[in-house]
C-alpha cells in the first residue's frame, strides 16, 4: 500500500560509488547490506537521531566523523544493532574494520548504519564474509540497486535527482532514503544518503544539511515514533569541480535544490507510510511564533482521531477543533479559519456559515489531503506531512515480529 | 470489546438524586439526558478540560460555579456542543434557565453538561421538553441509570462506591464516568459526577478533587487526545453530618477513599476504551524527578508502536527502548531495568542476560500487562493506565461518524 506513483529515475554523481548484495541478514535472499564509496577529498555531513537509544552504529559514526572525513559508509538492514551496549559497538566497530583493510583506508575512514530489528546482536560475520566480494562492484550507476538495498517495511524504493546550473556549469545531486514507520525524526530520517558532484567546503555543507534537514525529514510524522538510528547524510564529491562557496549567489542555488531534493524524499517516506492510502499535507499559518505553528501542525498530524477520520475520509472538522485546542500553544481560537483543499470548514473559531457536510466529503475524497489553519494573528508557518491510520497499520505492526 | 468484569453495585449518598431519560439526541430510543439534584448546602469542586476550544457547557459551568453553589446538574450525550462559539454559549445557558425555572432555583445553580459529537447546534427544544417529566422521577437509587445516560462510545456503564468510618460514622462516596476514546485527560476524564455524604467546606472539596484527578484521570491515556468537554465533579452533601474538616485524622481517611474511588473509575475508562482488548500499567520507578517517571511513562503509554505490539502479544522491547529514548527526560540509559510483570527484559540498558523471547511472551499472554521500568536514580515514582491499539480502534473511529 503507497499513495500515487513515483518515478525510479536518477543522475549519476561523479565521485560517488555503491554497491548492494543480500549477505543473509533479512530471510529470502534479499538485499540487505549497502557500501558506498567517495572519492578522495570529498567531505560529508551528518545528522543523526536525538534518541537517549541511540544506536551503536549512530554512536561509532559520531566518532568516526569528529575524526576524519569518511570514504565508506556501510549499511545493513534487517537489524538495528540497538540497545545492544557494548557488545554492539564492538560489533560495528568490527565490521568498520574489516572493510578497512580490505579497502586499504583507516577504520575511522568508513562509517556504520544500521536499521531493523532493535535489540538483537548484529550477525558480524555475514557482513564481513560480504565485503571482499562487494568492492569489485562499486558501481557510479547502483544508487537504485543501494535505495533497495537500505529498505526494511518500506514497499518501495525513494530515490530523487536534481540537476542544476551554477556558475555556468551543471551540478548533480542525488539521493536516497528508507523509512516508513517509527517515523518522526529528531534531526533525520530512519537513514539518508545524498551526494553531490559539487564543491563545498566541510562547514557549508554541514549547515545546508542541517537547515535542510528542519525543512523536510524533520517536518514529517507517521505515528510520532523517534527511531534510535535515524541518519541522514550529505557528501560533496567535488568531482565536477563547481565551487559552491567561491560565488555569494551559488549557495543560495545549490542549496534551493538540495532543499527541494530532500523534501521530496521526505515526502516519499510519508506516501510510503505503513499502511497508507492518503498523503496528508497540515499547513498552520499565520502564527505569531513558530513554535505556535509547529505544535499545532504536530498535533494534528500525529492524532489518532484525526489520522482515522482521514483514513475513512470523513471531513470531522471536531477532531481538527480538538487537536488544536490540545496543542501547546497560545492562540486566539475566535480567529481561527480551517480548510481542508479550497473548502472553508471554520471561520473565526465557528462553523463556516456556507459549509456543508457533502463540501468536506468531496475534499476529503482523494488521496492527497491538504489541511490548512489560519491563525490569522502573524507572519510565521509551519509545514509537516503525514500519512493516514489505517488498518493496515495495525497488522503491520502487530505482526512486524511474528 | 471491553477488558476484564467489573461490578455495577453501589450505594446511595443521602442528599443526591439523579434522573435519567431519551430526549431524542441520540437515535434508536438510547437515554441521553440526565439530571442530578443536590440537598441545599451541598458543595461542589469541579476540574475542567485545558483544551483551548473549551465547550460551550464548560464555558457557562465555570461562570455559574464562581457565582453560587450548585443545586443541578444537566448532562446531555450525543451532541458535545463544542466550537458552537455564542449561539452554543446561549443554548446551554436556554436549557439550564428552563430547568431553574422548573426546579425554583436561579440558573446559576443549574451547572450544564454535554458529550458527543463536535461542532453541532444543540437540540435545545428537545431538552427542555424533557424537563418537566423528569423533575418527579428523581431518586436517590438512579446512579446506574445516570451512568447509562452519559454513555457515548463506551460499552458499559463505570460505576463505584467505598463506604468507609470516619469518627464512628459511616460515610459513603459513589462516583460515576463515561469515556472511551479522545482520551488524554488534561485535569479531568470526559465527565464524571462524584458524590459524598460526608460534610466539607468548599475549600477542601476543591483540594481534594484536584489531587485525586491528578492520580487517577490525569493518569489515563487511551490515543492521547484530549477532550473539548472534559469535567470532572465532586459534590459534598453533607447529609451523613461527619464533618471532615473538624478532626485532622478524618481528612486522610476520606481523601484515601475518594482516590481509591477516582482510579476505579478512572481505570474504568481505560478498560472500556474503545478497541481495547488489553488493560496496561506502566510503571516508571526510581527517577529523579517527576517529570522524567511522567513523561517516559506517557511515552511507553502513546506510542501507536507499543500499543500495536501489546495488542499483538509481542514482548518488543525494542519498541519499549525506542519510547523510552525519545521521551522528553534527563536519564542515564544504561542504569535502565526493564520489567513486564515479573519477567525481566533490561539489565543496565541492555538485554537482561537470562532473557528469553518465551518469557516474554508468557508476560504477554493475559489481558492485564503490567510494563515497569526502574531508573535506578531517585525517589520519585509515576503510574500511567493505557489500553492496546486494535483493529477494532481504528474500525470504531473511521465509522464514527457514518
Amino acid at each position: 500500500m503507497a499513495v500515487g506513483e513515483v518515478g525510479f529515475d536518477f543522475c549519476v554523481v561523479a565521485g560517488a560509488r555503491m554497491v548492494s548484495t543480500p549477505c543473509g541478514i533479512k530471510s529470502g535472499g534479499a538485499h540487505d547490506l549497502v557500501m558506498f564509496e567517495f572519492a578522495e577529498g570529498s567531505v560529508t555531513a551528518a545528522v543523526y537521531t536525538k534518541n537517549l537509544f541511540a544506536a551503536a552504529p549512530v554512536n561509532v559514526g559520531r566518532s568516526h566523523l569528529q575524526q576524519t572525513s569518511p570514504r565508506y559508509f556501510l549499511i545493513n538492514s534487517g537489524n538495528a544493532n540497538a540497545a545492544t551496549g557494548d557488545e554492539g559497538i564492538a560489533d560495528s566497530l568490527t565490521c568498520c574494520k574489516s572493510l578497512s583493510q580490505l579497502a586499504g583506508v583507516r577504520t575511522e575512514e568508513v562509517i556504520p548504519f544500521s536499521t531493523g530489528v532493535i535489540g538483537e546482536r548484529l550477525p558480524v560475520s555475514r557482513i564481513t564474509d560480504a565485503l571482499q566480494d562487494m568492492l569489485p562492484h562499486l558501481s557510479e550507476s547502483n544508487w537504485l540497486e543501494a535505495a533497495r538495498g537500505i529498505m526494511t517495511t518500506d514497499t518501495r524504493p525513494k530515490i530523487v535527482s536534481r540537476q542544476t546550473e551554477i556558475l555556468g556549469e551543471k551540478i548533480t545531486i542525488t539521493g536516497i532514503a528508507k523509512g516508513s514507520g517509527m517515523i518522526q525524526p529528531n534531526m533525520a530520517t530512519m537513514l539518508s544518503y545524498i551526494a553531490t558532484d559539487a564543491l563545498l567546503s566541510q562547514q557549508t555543507v554541514q549547515d545546508m544539511l542541517v537547515k535542510a534537514t528542519a525543512r523536510s525529514f524533520n517536518r514529517i510524522t507517521v505515528d510520532s515514533d523517534t527511531s534510535t538510528n535515524d541518519s541522514c547524510m550529505l557528501t560533496a564529491t567535488g568531482a565536477s569541480g563547481v565551487d559552491i562557496d567561491k560565488e555569494p549567489s551559488a549557495g543560495g542555488v545549490f542549496y534551493e535544490a538540495l532543499e527541494e531534493l530532500m523534501i521530496e524524499l521526505a515526502q516519499g517516506i510519508i506516501r510510503d507510510a505503513e499502511g497508507a492510502t492518503k498523503f496528508v499535507e497540515v499547513r498552520v499559518i499565520n502564527g505569531s511564533v513558530e513554535k505556535d505553528c509547529l505544535n499545532i501542525a504536530y498535533a494534528i498530524a500525529n492524532s489518532p482521531l484525526m489520522k482515522t477520520a482521514i483514513f475513512a475520509s470523513d471531513a470531522n472538522w471536531g477532531r481538527i477543533v480538538m487537536a488544536i485546542g490540545k496543542a501547546d500553544a497560545d492562540i486566539d481560537v475566535s480567529k481561527l479559519d480551517v480548510y481542508i483543499g479550497d473548502v472553508q470548514l471554520m471561520s473565526k473559531g465557528g462553523k463556516a456559515s456556507d459549509y456543508e457536510e457533502s463540501m468536506g466529503a468531496n475534499a476529503m475524497s482523494g488521496e492527497e489531503i491538504s489541511i490548512t489553519v489560519d491563525l490569522n494573528a502573524g507572519d510565521f508557518s509551519e509545514t509537516v506531512w503525514t500519512s493516514d491510520l489505517s488498518h493496515e497499520y495495525v497488522r503491520i505492526n502487530a505482526e512486524y515480529r511474528t
